[in-house]
């Protein structure tokens, strides 16, 4: 299933560029109509005619036909996406850690000797400078006091009230909102093809299993995150519940992701989609099994309709989301697909 | 859907114990028509009609009846099953330890090193009575060596070919052999109604994986149980592999099951299978939340056709799997429905 044309074929694809301003299709997100048997002709509406589609379109049909040598059993079809900047926008910084600073104020509130000591003070001075400058040990306070300590329930009703009112500042739009409807249209076309379709994110596990049942049909039991420990216990009722401990089971990011992938699955994915370097291992762990294999890199070239950073092919580099023109390198290399934002989609978000 | 019959109802079914004593049914596990929509008149044909059978019925009834004030819907309709004991035979010794200390010749032929060491010349001596002294950490030593070190494809396979062959010295069977039909009915029973089942075992996830679906017909993904590290790397040609690593990142027993059904689920489950103090919180967690919820222990109490244990209701005090009255009498508070090997089931394993 691997395509012939080489990653470079994004350049070649700028000359048709011009079908990014085809008018775009109503949103549905989950109409029965997109959900139903697609027909290869009708599925991934809002991409163009191009390598990457042909990809998606050619791995669907080699492991789904009986009589192809490169079918999958039902059992077996899984595919794994990363989240931030491969489902949804990561920049200028991911959805997760402006939760986290949001919620600093409240969790202050309840804990007032946090008040005056760092980085509890800067983030509540509003400061965006010299918060631009904590350190990870600064991050990793922040996480452990806005994500741990309560009940799993409470953090997630914490969670979905932040996640109904606040907003990406450059769209004014809820960060739910902020979609990929291309990468949604490739999630409802594999799962109309009985793959599974899993999250696997280095945000934390339980904040994406908030909303992806709603924004990606996809159920908490197949979100895989950086996972934290759980301790049970009683309220003074008796009744158990689970607290959020500060213990780090494992991160899922580089080479904790296909280590995620094994812990939460138990089976190599067929298809595997990521967009940076924390992708890398996950892309390469599945591409080292047998038969059919897709493995896709989304290229954010599009500084227009939502952001242009790489380095790779001369993009500005970013903290958020590095793809180094190694990573391009590789996917060329061993025949992963790079998608062009620019080139290979015709729209970008679900609210267009 | 709690059953008013207390749990001493399984006294007053030793006057139906005759039932035990019909003929089998035929027993094609995965036959088409215990598979499609199961009515309640044809469900469970191992289970003699009962408070626990009842249980089981009710419980479905009220779930997925539309019309109930106790409907689920599909997606959250979670039942989390204990394997050793509850699923399978777990005496006289979990037959995972049976497969570490056979797996320790082969260990040893590796790494010649630990033929002196204790605890594998205790175990390469054949000396049983030395071995059932062995301590804890005994016994995560011979652990260690035998289930971490390999890559997880090697694992599967050693696995794999030990399930094949090894043979439980009462009947003179495959492990895999030793389900109990009862049980398996249930499983069936619930999928037909659109439950997902999860095992949620005290035992190794990667074990247990090797087999659940072809003996539970329950997918790798939908097994938790307790969890040890992998890491991820390359071999010589550069393809990558993970490597099982002795570092355990959840014991999943007692507060272990609850805390490992949030971390693979997500979800709190609405029925919990079990049959030792090893699952009497993941009963209590599932039987926190609101709505019908089904928590059934099995008591193994028929010495004559499998093994009869307690020492609740004065039944043989072992050290594999304790069912102590305190559980006995926190089900009957809770309304927990305790099941009755003796009484109520007709068949207890798949071959008869």
């Amino acid at each position: 299933m691997k395509t012939n044309r080489p990653p470079s074929g994004i350049d070649r694809r700028t000359l048709v560029s011009g079908l990014a301003a085809l008018p775009a299709l109503p949103g549905a997100l989950f109409a029965t109509s997109v959900r139903a048997q697609t027909t290869q002709s009708e599925a991934l509406p809002s991409w163009n005619d191009g390598a990457a589609k042909q990809a998606i379109l050619d791995f669907v049909r080699a492991t789904t036909d009986q009589a192809s040598a490169k079918f999958v059993p039902i059992d077996e079809r899984i595919a794994t996406f990363d989240q931030d900047g491969t489902l949804w926008v990561e920049h200028p910084i991911y959805t997760q850690v402006v939760y986290c600073l949001d919620r600093v104020p409240a969790v202050v509130a309840e804990r007032p000797e946090l008040k005056q000591r760092e980085p509890f003070a800067t983030v509540l001075s509003g400061d965006r400078e010299a918060m631009a400058k904590f350190s990870l040990q600064d991050l990793e306070a922040i996480l452990a006091a806005t994500l741990t300590g309560m009940s799993v329930d409470d953090f997630e009703a914490q969670a979905s009230k932040w996640l109904a009112t606040a907003k990406h500042s450059r769209w004014d739009r809820l960060y739910t909102d902020l979609v990929y409807q291309p990468m949604l249209e490739v999630l409802h076309y594999l799962r109309d093809n009985a793959y599974q379709t899993y999250i696997v994110t280095g945000g934390g596990q339980d904040f994406v299993r908030v909303y992806s049942q709603r924004v990606y049909g996809i159920p908490p039991e197949q979100v895989v995150g950086t996972m934290g420990g759980t301790k049970f216990g009683y309220d003074k009722d008796g009744k158990p519940f689970l607290t959020k401990e500060p213990k780090l089971l494992l991160n899922d990011d580089n080479a904790g992701k296909p280590e995620g992938i094994h812990l939460m699955i138990g089976r190599r994915p067929y298809a595997a989609f990521g967009n940076s370097t924390g992708d890398r291992q996950m892309l390469e762990y599945t591409g080292g099994g047998a038969g059919a294999r897709l493995m896709m890199l989304v290229l954010h070239d599009d500084a227009q309709r939502e952001y242009a950073y790489g380095p790779a092919q001369g993009l500005p580099d970013t903290k958020i989301g590095a793809f180094p023109q190694s990573l391009f390198d590789e996917a060329r290399g061993n025949g992963w697909t790079v998608i062009s934002m620019k080139n290979d989609w015709k729209q970008i978000f679900v609210f267009e």
